[in-house]
């Protein structure tokens, strides 16, 4: 009795692309609601340097189907990176759903040892399966969708650590 | 070959505290170098309803701590919450890789289906092992370390995303 390379990846990023889904439908009403052009939200940063809202939803997404297509060894799907609007990142969520559910256990399971090679700044790092989930893509997933969030509270959407987590 | 409860809990942990320890230490030094009071960083916040930097820092000790106990079934350490400076809350991190440092994989290891029952907001919920860690323990991890970089972030320390990732 142990946990599955693919009960920690598929399902998990599943369900927090869903959390994340609900979160962008909350942070629209909020742009009818007040009148706010959700361009500005979109493109909200918490520093001039850091990705917008939109790139953080395409980056948590990448990493979430970049991580499944390398541990599965398949193509990882391309999304150009053109959505601007909340209804334009809902499809790009939408997509990655698709390819997550596309996935089966049999093409995770048993990657836990898999080399996988990230060109990282320019560089090959090479990372064992298991260390490279549990490490790199993580981190990285949570990291985004964190940041997602965090760019709407800070800009008053009315949400809750309950909506990033989703119903258990 | 697949992946223990104790592999996908303390060592994980441990390592984006220690990332955490590091990010600490660069938003002192740039507190040093600017004439900036630490506890102007230290206590703030994203948005005013929102847990400032400090609780963010000891939420994220606090979940570590809290699933590796539950899943140990060991006594949950209890810190105070008092910490206020840089100092303090490096010593918050301190005793929590401590903590973490003392639990063994065989203390761990099995526990993916034992009840987990969380009191939240006055409500019992249960959850098994398994689906407690990386279903509420690792995104409410990941959550609060995220928000307490976004916050330094924010407020112009220079930090990166590999100083949350730390180094593989």
């Amino acid at each position: 009795m142990t946990i599955s390379m693919y009960q920690a990846s598929a399902p998990r990023f599943a369900h927090t692309l869903k959390n994340l889904s609900a979160v962008l439908d909350k942070a629209q009403a909020h742009c009818d609601a007040k009148k706010i052009d959700p361009l500005v939200l979109t493109g909200a940063r918490l520093y001039p340097d850091m990705f917008a809202f939109a790139r953080q939803v395409q980056v948590s997404c990448d990493t979430a189907k970049g991580a499944l297509a390398r541990l599965a060894a398949v193509e990882i799907p391309k999304h150009e990176d053109t959505e601007k609007t909340f209804e334009e990142l809902q499809a790009r969520i939408a997509k990655t759903l698709e390819f997550i559910g596309s996935v089966k256990p049999a093409q995770i399971d048993g990657s836990e040892e898999k080399e996988i090679v990230l060109k990282l700044r320019g560089k090959d790092v090479s990372f064992k399966g298991q260390a490279y989930l549990l490490g790199f893509a993580w981190p990285n997933f949570y990291f985004h969708v964190a940041t997602a969030y965090n760019i709407l509270r800070h800009n008053g959407v009315e949400i809750g650590k309950s909506d990033f987590l989703g119903a258990s």
